[in-house]
This record gives C-alpha cells, structure tokens and sequence, in this order.
C-alpha cells in the first residue's frame, strides 16, 4: 500500500493550563515535549496500524514562548518509512489566549520504530509515495533516514556504556525513579515524552541552581534511545552542566536504566539541553561564567563548544527548509 | 436478592485544586464531570458486584459555580435496576471553603451496564424494590429505562454514522489522541469521565475563540454512548459550533473511535454542550451573534434551536422533581 | 550477600509545582508523603530485586514548610533487612527556590514487604551487613523491627475489624473511591503513597470545617497496613475528629477496603493525623475548644491525650537519634 505525506497529517490539540507552567507564566518544555512526542506516536500508530516506541529525535529549538491560557496545536506527519520504522515531521503552533494568530513555536523530526507485542520491530504495512509537491521533502528525509541508519546499528554498542557521566563535574545532580505502568505506553514501554519532561524538569532545576535565576528550556538536541526503558524498572538520571555561554547553559543528562531482578543496567539515552537564564519579563540575562576546575570539564567544554556550532548550523538549516513544511498543509487552523 | 434505593447511596468528596479551575478561579465544568461519572460508577461497581461501562446520561446543568478551596460532595444511587443496566442517579454539592453551606451544583441520571471481563454485559445480582417513600422516583426511572431501550437498540446502528460533523461549519475544531492505559478503567475501556472532561475542555476552547472572552459550561445535554472505546484505540473528536443564543453558544461534539490495527471506525458519541460567555466576575455578556452562512449552518441552526427549548424544558421537569432526591437523603453532610 | 547500610541509599528528586500546594503556597503533607514513599519503595526494590508492598510506617513529623518553586531531595536507604521484610530509613530535604541551603523537612522508618507476582512474601536475596559507623543505626532498626513483629502477626486478626470508627462522633467525614489502575503500582496493588495523600487531604478538610481556618499537616503517626488495597476494589474512608490541643487537632482515618465481586470487607488501615490551624503566614492560630459531648467522644478524647504524649515522646528520640543518619551521608547535594 501506498500514501502520500499530506494524507498522513494528525492534529491533535492541548491547552496550557496553569500547572503546565514555570515560575513566570510560561509552558514548560518539557510539557510540550511530552505533547509533541504524544501527537507524533498517535500519527506513527495510525500509520503503522500498531504500537510503536520512539527511536530518535532531532533538534527541537523553542522558537516563541507559550502562555497560560493558549491552545498548542500539533501537526504530525510521516515524510519516510523504511522497513519498520517512520520519519515524522512534527510542528507545535500556539495560539495565544486560544483566539490570536498562531505562532509556530518548535518544529522537529522524531523516529518511530513499529513493535509488536514482544516489543521486536515488526514489517511497516505501508509506504510512502510522495506526490511531486512532497518529493524535496521525502528525498530529505530518505537522506536523514540513511544518516540515521548507521547511529540506530550502534545501539546495542552504545546501550553497553553504563559509565557514571563526569563523575569530576563540580555542577551535577542525580535523581533515580521507579517507572510505574502510568509512565507507560500499551506495550508497557516508557513513553519517550514523560522522559523528556522529566530530564527538562531536572535539566531546568540544575541550571537554576547554578544560575540563581529562572531557566527555561532553549533548545533540545538531537537524541537516540539506545534501550527501550520497561514498566517496573528503575532510570537513574545523571545531570551535569557542560558549559555556559553568554545567557545559557548547556545540560547533558544520561539515563541509565535497570533492571531490578537481573540488576542488569543499560545506557538508555544521552541528551543536551540547552537552558536560557531569564529575568520575570522572560527577557535573557548573562549566566554567571564558567571556568573549567578540572581536566573533564575542559574535555566537556570543548565539546559543548562544538555541539554548540553544529546546533547553530542546523538552526539555519531548520530555517531554510521551513517553506517545505507548508507543503503539508499545516499552519491551516 | 432486593435493596431499596436508599440503601445504594455512596458517597465520594473531592477537593478543588487550583489545577482544576479556569481562567477565572472557577471549577472546570469537565473536572466535575469526570468526578460525578466516576463517583456513579463507584455505585454501580458496589451495587453490580463487578466493572460497568457508561453508556448514557441525561442532561447536566451547572446550576451553582463552585471554586477553588470548595469541597465537592457527589452522592450516587440505584433507582432502577434492569437486567444488566442500571439508571443512577447522581447529585453534586459544594461546600464553599469547605465550611459553607453545601449548595446543589448539578444533578444528573447516569445509566451504567454491568460487564464482564469481555466487555459483555452480564446480569445484574440484584434487583431494586423500592420502600414506599422510594416509588415514585423507581417509577419515573423505570420509564427513563424504558425510553431509552429503543435508544440503547440502535447502539449497533448509531455506531456505524462516522461521517464527518459540519464540514461546510465554519467554526470547527478537530483533534486527535491516543487513548493511554491511564485513561482506561479496569477492564481496559476509556473512561466516560475523561471522554466528557476532554470534550469540555474543546468546547470551551472552541466557544472562547468565538467570543473572544472567557467561556464557562453551562450544560451538557443527554449523551448516549453507541460504541465503546478501548485502551490503545485513537479517537478523532469534532467540534462544530452549532448556533449561538444571547450569551451562550451551542457546540456539537462528535466522537470517532478508530482500531489502528484493523482500521475500523466507529462513531463512539455525539453529545451537545452549553457553553456561556462571561466576564472576570462569571457574569454573563453578550455572544456575537451568529448568521448562517450556508446550507449545511442554516439546518443545524435549527435544529440547536429544536434541542434549546426541549432542554429549557427538560430543566424545568428536573427542577420540579428535585424534591423526590430528599427522599434518599443526600443533601446531608 | 551482603550490603553496608550506606550501599543502599537511593535519591530521588521532586521539584514543587502550584498544584502540589495548598491555599497558602506550601506544600500539601499529602504529596510529600507520596513522594517519600514512592522514594523509599524505589530504594526496596532495588534492594530486593522485584516488587514491594508497605507493611508500615512510623511517626511522620513535618518540621519546616516547604514551598511552589522548591527542589525536594529524598534519600532512602535499607537499615535491617529480615527475611522478606526490610527496614528502610527516608529523609526529605528542602532546597528552598532549588538554589537555598537544604533543611531537613521530615524523617521516618518505613516498612517494606518483599512480594511475588501473586502478592506472597518472598525471600530478600541479600543481608545488611553494617560498617562499624553504622553498628548503632542497625541495632535500632533491628529492635523496631522485632517489636513490629508482633504487630504483624496481628494483621489479620486486626484486618478483620470493619466495624464503623466512632460512630456517635459529632465532626466526622466519610468518602467512597475505586482504586483505578493508575492507583496502582506493578503488582495492582494501590501505592502506600496515593492512599496517605488521599488520607491527609481528606483530614485536612475535616480539620478545616472544624477549624473555620486553613489547617496544615503537623504530622502522621506511625501506620500498619493490615490488609493490602487491590485494583479495582472499593475502599471507604472514615474521618473523625478525636480531641484538639490549643492549635492543632488530631483525625483518626480509617479505610476500610471491599472486593466488590465477593462483597468481603476488610480493615485496611487506622492512622492518626495531626493537622494544625494556621494563619495566611503559615503560623499557628488557636483551634476552637473541644468539649465531649457523649461517651464515644470522651473515650476518643482520652485515647487521643495518651497517643500525644506518646508522640512528642518519640519526636525527642527522633531528634536525638538525628545525627546517626548523618552516618549514610545524605545532607549532601
């Protein structure tokens, strides 16, 4: 069976109450995160007819802030699919106060790998046929996808590497919870948007305490799922700051998940995410500077430091490919 | 085995949390919703002896505005009892601050099947025989029941209807969501609580961009619940607004479940809600007011206005028979 | 094998939203109960390698408030471990606006049941050995652990009293619930931690329709659950106003659990509250006199004086066993 991108558009819609919010009024990242990843798995279920986990994501820069009282809405669509997992566009507009104009507010790729029940990647019953409007957009995603091959082999690799994330940082933070069957999706599997909120959560707190200001969340980069985290395991999730720039502070946070009978533990994912300091109005201020104390944090500042370049690379790009999206139809009400 | 319906009574209290208010310190019309459905269906679990599903209910108006700091009461009880279906009746309270004197919120008729763990209805254990006292309020049930076997008859038929809602409305709303098992009850079916708080949420959504001002439920009219939807299903939900009176606008809210691994849609319910325009006070102002502007407008418009004056009417009824609930004894702390 | 006490201990962190807090910006006793148990079962889970029940918990005392905008850090760890029942110690700490210096807000010793998948004890598979440090910290556990011994043999006979708690009392409250999926952890057994958070809302509603003022948890004398809370059963909470002090009154809650298919009822827990009146400040403001008023309520009262004088009894030795957890060395960001 064939489909066309624009025939695979889900919408679904949210609206920022007030415990979605931070200290000054604003939707937390890590709330729409959740959303965003809620709305992209409805579209990759509709399309693979089945359950399916999230794989991978790419970039998610937080362009426009969103407010109490506004209606997100999220657009998802599949641009690829290979043999069993999809490349979804997905888009969050804002609408403020739910009757202004909407705003686009962040857009992104995830993967999803279709599963069945055992949780093994299972065949994909459809495939896309881009019509000619769609044909940049596929072959751009056919392209991320073949990218995106190599890193999705080197799970296993990478899911062995259990190590404790800078253990010389001066500026980190632990937490450790149990995943109960409510974190869970129908196969029993952690939903990748509660995880993201709860890393934003602690990455949001890390930053605050370094900065002594509010932090929100600036940009999150490209992640892949190395393990799939279960119902009933636990996670310790590690926090360390990288490095800071002029008003932002870079945050690894590293999941590592076990399993309590076998005590078996796994590296379930690695992400950055960068928190901006911010005064009451919302409005950046400068973060206190960082110098490194210690080889590891000259080691991670160098490497934050050409993360950050490539994140500013791909913001460009983000920006330049952006008309493509109209194609799909989304920015309609 | 027999019970009077007095001594079916439960009795459920919950807390207004400011989480559960909107934009003006007042409950939201879909959190007391979805406390009332699961308050009955604590009633019918007791009285039924195992899980029920929701598959109707009668109006509900919103008499009294409740607010943050308030104490909710929700009393429940059996007033009729048929083979596997129960009609029960449903009052809420609120208790201002918690100290005040409780005033009547909304009262309601629920009608819950008693099921298996296959979802299919099984008998009830027991039978409702009223004391003296009790009879009118078992006859006036037992008629309700009695209408509605022709309404639960064309479940089958009801449920086949997935054509689209008002394509041609111009003030429309779609959405789309995974249902998660932490929306489901026991046997793995959605809970109607949590359909209705979703559906109130849109509709307010959808009045609020009409009005332009802040909008608050006013009433839901009977619902009947043609199919139900299961745990890992996707529901498309519609929203049109139908017409529009001084200060309140009518909006439809159709429900289409969908089985992502069959594909198979089905139309889940179709329900109507009173939304009322108001200012920071909870006044009520005026609603723009409303000219069809095409056929499809024109007939639905009319069809609001049939719906408006039996639901005037309606309320008129359940005003005068309010006085039967004292038999039963809620009112009571 | 064997473990030192200090190789157990489990972090957790919460960060406090608007949601989790009562009318005057702190945080409900309810959710940091939650939090403290979902902490300490994280920490007998890893411990034991499978899933845990509650068996008990000691005296709760809430000695500094905690606000929206606070980082809560919980540490848990196993003090004596018998042969499927663990002694688990847990501390809260507050870091006031995540940046402020940490004060221990509350201390308590809970009770963990290892558990199969049918909800049977099962063997732990490792032993606490102490460290020389850690000698005296075992030895209390290991005599708290002895003396709870034959008040576990007594859980059955105990979960057999289902008679109704002060029924003559003139302040009391009553409240029905199922107990959903999402109440539940792994085994479908409902957490400790939902149930003390429903508990401790409820008491401080009674508190505060006695009160007429805003009323806030004091502290939770130490519980035994006598019988567990599954899925899908029904339990009944009874809420009676004891006796009062000049600013704080205690509630007795008790919940009674039913299996609605079998209609058997069971004694699930007694526990006491102390809940103190509080102005807008969050200081203490007198409690309206109790006087008796019939034989039930002059027995309570009594009851009451002796479990107060027992209670600030134990608080002392709490603060004087204090620098002993200084020990497992959490204090520490």
């Amino acid at each position: 069976m064939f489909s066309s991108i624009s025939d695979t558009v889900t919408e679904s819609r949210f609206f920022v109450m007030p415990h979605d919010s931070n200290a000054i009024g604003r939707l937390h990242g890590g709330v729409l995160m959740e959303w965003m990843v809620s709305a992209a798995a409805l579209c990759g279920v509709r399309f693979s007819k089945g359950e399916v986990v999230l794989a991978a994501l790419d970039d998610l820069f937080f362009m426009n802030p969103v407010s109490v009282g506004d209606m997100v809405v999220v657009k998802a669509w599949i641009e690829y699919a290979g043999h069993s997992s999809m490349e979804v566009g997905v888009a969050a507009y804002a609408y403020p106060g739910i009757v202004g104009e909407p705003r686009l507010t962040t857009t992104s790729h995830m993967v999803f790998v279709a599963v069945d029940r055992a949780g093994s990647p299972r065949p994909l019953p459809t495939k896309i046929k881009p019509t000619r409007d769609e044909e940049q957009l596929y072959s751009l995603a056919e392209k991320r996808a073949e990218k995106r091959r190599s890193i999705l082999a080197d799970r296993k690799t990478m899911s062995l590497d259990i190590s404790e994330y800078g253990p010389d940082a001066r500026f980190r933070m632990k937490s450790s919870h149990l995943v109960s069957p409510s974190d869970a999706t129908m196969g029993g599997i952690m939903s990748g948007g509660k995880l993201l909120h709860l890393l934003d959560e602690m990455a949001g707190a890390l930053a605050i305490s370094y900065a002594k200001t509010v932090a929100v969340t600036g940009s999150v980069d490209s992640t892949s799922f190395h393990h799939p985290i279960r119902q009933g395991s636990i996670i310790d999730v590690e926090l360390v700051l990288t490095g800071v720039g002029r008003s932002s502070a870079e945050i690894a946070a590293k999941v590592i998940t076990e399993n309590p009978s076998s005590g078996v533990r796994r590296h379930a994912a690695t992400t950055y995410f960068t928190m901006v300091a911010v005064d009451s109005e919302g409005k950046p201020v400068p973060m206190p500077p960082f110098e490194p104390a210690n080889e590891g944090e000259e080691k991670r500042l160098k490497a934050m430091q050409a993360r950050r370049e490539a994140r500013q690379r791909r913001f460009e790009e983000i920006q330049a490919f952006e008309p493509l999206h109209e194609v799909i139809g989304h920015g309609k009400r």
